[in-house]
């Protein structure tokens, strides 16, 4: 079990040397025709945003290491990431509207385009031919052909009886090469359907409740769940039957209840379904809602330490793992998905962003913002396996989203 | 759509040609340090076994075509394939006892043991560490490091009062660093546990019934069952509460029927679990079975073509494909998992033996031995979106099985 002894707050000299040793190590491998350390699986392979640095770091899950650093990625706070069909390509969506087209291979940045004013995460078609970004300025859907980022479709989140456009969030990708996504500001679900080539047949469903913040797909991409973030309940679509419209569930889940002040908005891709049973980060409240995928009635609440952010299964489903918002992300609670009792706890460091499990779950990793590390974790033991410095790190994705509906 | 025109029955000289090429390719990649085509992603990479001539065909679903072939892998009839954690190594089980590590990228053998009589397929412990082979000859499983194929661990499959070993059949791994296999000569349901080291900790179940002829394990690596051959009825463990025991399940589900002679064994790799059912092909009769999977109980039954051998669920659980035994193995058929109706058929050639989805659904490719060739469908079309000639072609296994429990 590989450990770096690393102390909680590097100082940024020591930061600079470890980002300068990894871009180094990221241009030598671009150096000379003898490019080996380039050959090699993706499958093992995550990359980790470094928002205060508009970085991306490429974690090798197997040696538990930083490989390389790839920079020059624009305003990464709340950035995302999605693979191409391949693995070999991570689609960077940045705050300020930049999607970058990184190789994981060669550490490099192989197009970028500054697509909007303000985006807020995309998709890939399950062919892998089409990058789909949801943008809050000009409110709408962009999409952009895989290979080259070259703008193919551009859909404009319309708000009838308004000149006004609608931000747009919860932007996910699902099966028969569509895209479904919420519009904040008029309430609306949208599917936009390249199935039959670049121009997009686009079906909308109204009046699904006040303020879509974000959504989820199940993995099998059949029920697409927009949290709202004006009312109680959500908003539900079955992509099998759309004829039947939007349905609203989990109704008033908090009703006559006072809601704390919403530090951390919480996220829905997150969402964790483990058999049956769906784990759902409850906003503005320090529990974790359980709800039957069956009925998609609710059939718990799990009072946990703060209000929940992530709420992620472990790929065989026996746990989930919570994180909290300011003050409490500090803190990991461990979901027992069985008898919902919270059966582990742990504290990695001060401002635990994110979450990801390794594929098959022998991992997971998290990343700890104001301690400026990524820390691995084997979920069984809970012993750490690594201990990574990278300055504010958020999102961590690992490269099997590739292979993933919805991710 | 690149669609290769080609008749069904090639000469062998063209097959050589074909193989030739695609050799000459393979070795190419090798030569000169600019090896630029082997820095690729896996994540879009299958393997596909030729059965006649010990060969593995390297499939790149993007480009839809074979990218590779490696040959002298021994006798590949029933052979199967898992891959390395970082998705770069197929290991290949064949029947001759022979476990080969194939690298997709350089399209070479890295390392080949010779390491039983008579082997059955294999596995991937969940830290990627291990590789586990079944034997029948001599009965028991073998573990190897996957790194070097170095022989770490000789489970013997031992038989209580009895100087004889049973054959091993249905080994996959589950969570935990887990093996788990079922014993055709004695009835029993072992758990090889290397959580702790090179050491397992063996757990043995005995009377779970006749001749176990193969096994699955859930998705989530909880349940892990074993099809009966000498009666009625599967066993089914909890992997969650092993200390529950093995319990019968589908008891009886033929009871006081003539069952037809069995021309080929049914695969349980194949089952298809889609939302809470699950397909299950029934021995010797022209039936696949519906099981609720809350409760495990039978809920249905679909008159099929023929004999199911294989039944694939696709990636977004909507509909299951059945493949058949000699004689009706030319067909393939569609059943919708929501109704239960049979909602298509193919006649893609004679000898359809395998059938396998792309990640996220966009593909399905099938090999159809008898004509020598793999095709690949949209399965949402029915189009096909490729033949490609290779000599008995059997199974098809994409690399994304690196990261997927017991696959």
């Amino acid at each position: 079990m590989m450990r770096i002894a690393f102390s909680a707050r590097i100082p940024s000299t020591a930061l600079q040397a470890t980002r300068n040793l990894l871009v180094v190590g990221g241009i030598l491998l671009l150096a000379g025709c003898a490019n080996i350390s380039s050959v090699r699986g993706t499958a093992d392979l995550a990359t980790v945003v470094a928002r205060a640095t508009g970085e991306v770091a490429i974690l090798d899950t197997s040696t538990r290491q930083f490989i390389g650093i790839v920079e020059g990625l624009g305003d990464l706070s709340h950035a995302s990431i999605v693979y191409s069909r391949d693995g070999r390509f991570a689609f960077v969506f940045g705050r300020d509207g930049g999607l970058t087209k990184v190789d994981i291979l060669r550490h490099e940045v192989v197009v970028r385009t500054l697509q909007a004013g303000n985006s807020i995460g995309g998709a890939v078609s399950q062919d892998g031919r089409l990058v789909a970004v949801a943008n809050y300025e000009p409110g709408g859907v962009r999409v952009f052909d895989s290979e080259t980022l070259e703008l193919l479709a551009d859909i404009p989140a319309t708000i009838d009886g308004s000149s006004d456009r609608s931000k747009v969030i919860g932007l996910v990708d699902a099966p028969g090469n569509r895209f479904v996504f919420s519009l904040w500001d008029s309430g609306e679900i949208w599917i936009a359907d390249f199935s039959t080539g670049n121009e997009p047949k686009i079906s909308r469903y109204k009046d699904i409740g006040t303020q879509p913040y974000d959504a989820l797909i199940t993995s099998d991409g059949r029920y697409y769940i927009a949290g709202l973030f004006g009312e109680d309940g959500m908003a539900l679509l079955d992509l099998w039957h759309p004829e039947n419209g939007v349905r609203r569930i989990l109704d008033h889940y908090g009703m006559g209840e006072e809601r704390l002040p919403v530090y951390k908005m919480p996220h829905l891709e997150g969402w964790a379904i483990a058999g049956k049973r769906a784990f759902v980060p409850a906003i503005g409240r320090h529990e974790v809602l359980v709800i039957d995928t069956e009925n998609w009635q609710q059939i718990g609440r799990i009072p946990v330490h703060g209000q929940p952010v992530f709420v992620m299964a472990h790929p065989d489903n026996r746990h989930v793992w919570v994180n909290f918002s300011v003050p409490d992300y500090d803190t990991v609670q461990i979901i027992d998905t069985e008898n919902l009792a919270i059966v582990g706890e742990l504290k990695p460091g001060t401002g635990v962003l994110h979450m990801e499990f390794s594929p098959r779950g022998d991992q997971i990793w998290l990343s700890v913002r104001d301690d400026n590390k990524v820390v691995g974790y084997n979920p069984y033991t809970l012993q750490p396996i690594a201990e990574l410095p990278l300055p504010s790190p958020s999102g961590i994705f690992m490269s099997d989203r590739a292979g993933r509906i919805g991710l």
